[in-house]
């Protein structure tokens, strides 16, 4: 089967009904969105506490608590929660030294909030291209590029063509499937640049053993409600470093210095600190994360079963060495075949069942498209490709496969 | 009673154990912070029916629900819910044109976030005076201020010393004390300035008959943890102009255009909107406002009549023809004393009850001491002369005075 066997809309139309057909055997009738949290834990008991001890805002336990439990569980030696994963982004790159008029390498296909948060600092995002395997950075891309425009002068990155200093990067891990980091830490070392990793989709994710965001000066987490955890809204800043977190503590509590009464700051900062509600919420999340990405893990297996025989597409898998959230089950059109993606999404859509496309690649956002950027030839390859299917927890329990021993009842 | 009474540590320590007899006849002898939120209404109902459907987030019915009962509580025609007062602030100025290179007349007496938002904004704060009965931004002193370095260009403002553009000013209401809003209103149409208006601390409160927040072209509110009502963490921005409420939703939700499954977003945004959980809360404590300000007017009641007889300090009282939210309770004292401020907030936080100075004047801080400034008398004066004591809603059951009908049980 080849890509004229798509130029009818008849066969776009059928295979559309496979695909559909297949996420109806693995999921069922009903309908289904494309990540619903699962509240069956002590959500109820932890916010209760919260509402009759008063502890609601930006006093109370839960957070100390949700940072030391999410320190413990990814192997940070050091969290910081904030209000959402955009925050954590805006300020890991403020304490990496990311100043107004910088450049910072940047996925071009990502969530907007990785260009959005260098732009919060003053820099401008310069978009590179991504990985086939992984859909992250991809550093034999980065390193082409950065061989071709950027020149080393007295140990730091310069863009040659601009004139900026490239001071960072920014990978993101796709979905929860892990970058290839040890190839963009090498990148990294080379040109002197910061390695932040976004890995807002990747909670639970591990390269080679160790957690994702654990590998750059810092990385960041985001609980929105349509990720592996939730705390309503929230991020988190990781990092190894104990100056770094104590400054990332510091800036996102308004840079207020401690005193028992006096409102001092000592520099600008931000409203960021996680209310104590949320971390509540993150508390009882975080202790059954393991149930959690065990069901993911269920439902891709059964995918991955169910769409063996859909040809010209293919279900994402971790990378090797990877250990995966599989945060986002993702179908992978064959190059030939792109022109099926709208096909499957109506169809999907139109049967109950939430698909989307990947994010509109950066460089072709209005705001952004004067920003520099390496060749994409991957990325625009990929964006018409990409298709997320649905992927909450609780879709394991409706699987044909036996996952009782999930105990998501 | 002058200064020189107070040259004596003695004198100043039995003074202070005045104020601390007065704040015990009417709270009584247990502990007491500034202020602590009360959960007594729908609280546990509305954030159990969040955990219930699953929508904690992004998506779900209390954003719009807290949205329209704010905007009907206060007459804005538009809310729109935020995560704190700060993105509030920041998001309306940029609204209000604010750009980079500008400069935004801020009070020097103030939260450092009204600052702060100037700060994200590019822009930077120009600090003017206060008033000494109401706290707020002064009109006569910021108009002869811009009488004396301000030029009108072709219907722009200019700062004649530094060049650069003033385009914005923020009056902020002070623990809930109106500022006087014609005569700044006034100087703003008279030099073309924006008037965005911090009400961060007066939901609640109200100028001639009419809400805080709604004079200026956008105003602001707060829902901390210790504010008269909390979403734990919380604000929003108030207009009255529906394309700002549109571009203000559009841009604090990270600018992505309406489809049924693309990501397309068409300038820089920001992850600010409020979580489903928090606007939950929000709409339980809103319905009960209207008990929570007759007890806090109740308070400010019994310690007036506790502070009638302790000289050389007054009870801050409501500006004439307005009608505040007692949001802090406000010990001033007169200039001559103000060496008595140590001492009470020494011996009231000894005795357990809270008490705090003003915050530090902004202009004083380190990251803005570089910042023009008018002269600043009145604001130089208070700082030394201002206590805030406790003030939380809860605390009016306590009154000797009957306050049963208030059902604070």
């Amino acid at each position: 089967m080849n890509s004229n066997y798509f130029n009818s809309n008849l066969n776009r139309a059928e295979t559309a009904k496979l695909v559909v057909s297949a996420i109806q055997r693995v999921i069922g009738d009903l309908p289904a969105g494309l990540h619903e949290p699962r509240f069956a834990g002590n959500e109820w008991h932890y916010v209760k506490e919260c509402l009759d001890t008063t502890f609601v805002s930006s006093v109370g336990k839960f957070v100390d608590r949700f940072e030391s439990e999410v320190a413990a569980y990814t192997g940070a030696r050091h969290v910081v929660a904030v209000v959402n994963g955009t925050a954590a982004l805006h300020i890991a790159l403020r304490l990496a030294g990311v100043q107004p008029g910088d450049e910072v390498l940047t996925p071009a296909l990502s969530f907007v909030a990785t260009a959005n948060a260098v732009s919060y600092c003053g820099a401008t995002p310069h978009f590179v291209d991504c990985d086939e395997s992984n859909l992250g950075m991809c550093p034999v891309a980065v390193r082409d590029h950065l061989r071709s425009i950027g020149e080393l002068r007295q140990g730091v990155c310069f863009n040659r063509i601009t004139g900026r200093r490239i001071s960072a990067m920014v990978p993101m891990h796709t979905f929860g499937h892990p970058a290839d980091m040890n190839g963009l830490l090498s990148v990294a070392h080379d040109f002197s640049l910061q390695l932040i990793e976004d890995a807002a989709e990747s909670l639970g994710s591990k390269y080679h053993g160790c957690h994702t965001g654990t590998f750059g000066v810092m990385g960041t987490l985001s609980f929105n409600g349509n990720k592996t955890i939730t705390t309503g809204g929230g991020g988190a800043i990781l990092t190894n470093d104990e100056e770094l977190a104590r400054r990332a503590k510091h800036i996102t509590t308004t840079a207020k210095l401690p005193h028992r009464w006096a409102y001092e700051h000592d520099e600008i900062g931000y409203n960021y600190r996680m209310p104590n509600i949320n971390a509540a919420l993150g508390c009882a999340q975080l202790e059954q994360i393991q149930v959690f990405l065990q069901a993911k893990r269920s439902l891709f297996s059964s995918y991955a079963e169910a769409f063996s025989n859909i040809p010209c597409m293919s279900l994402l898998n971790e990378p090797d060495g990877c250990s995966s959230n599989f945060w986002l089950q993702t179908l992978r059109l064959e190059e030939a075949d792109a022109s099926l993606r709208e096909t499957i999404l109506m169809t999907a859509n139109d049967a109950g069942y939430s698909a989307r496309p990947v994010w509109s690649l950066m460089h072709n956002l209005k705001h952004f498209e004067d920003c520099p950027r390496s060749p994409l030839p991957l990325a625009e390859s990929l964006e018409c490709r990409l298709i997320n299917i649905p992927s909450s927890v609780t879709l394991a329990a409706r699987c044909g496969i036996d996952h009782n021993h999930l105990d998501l009842g």
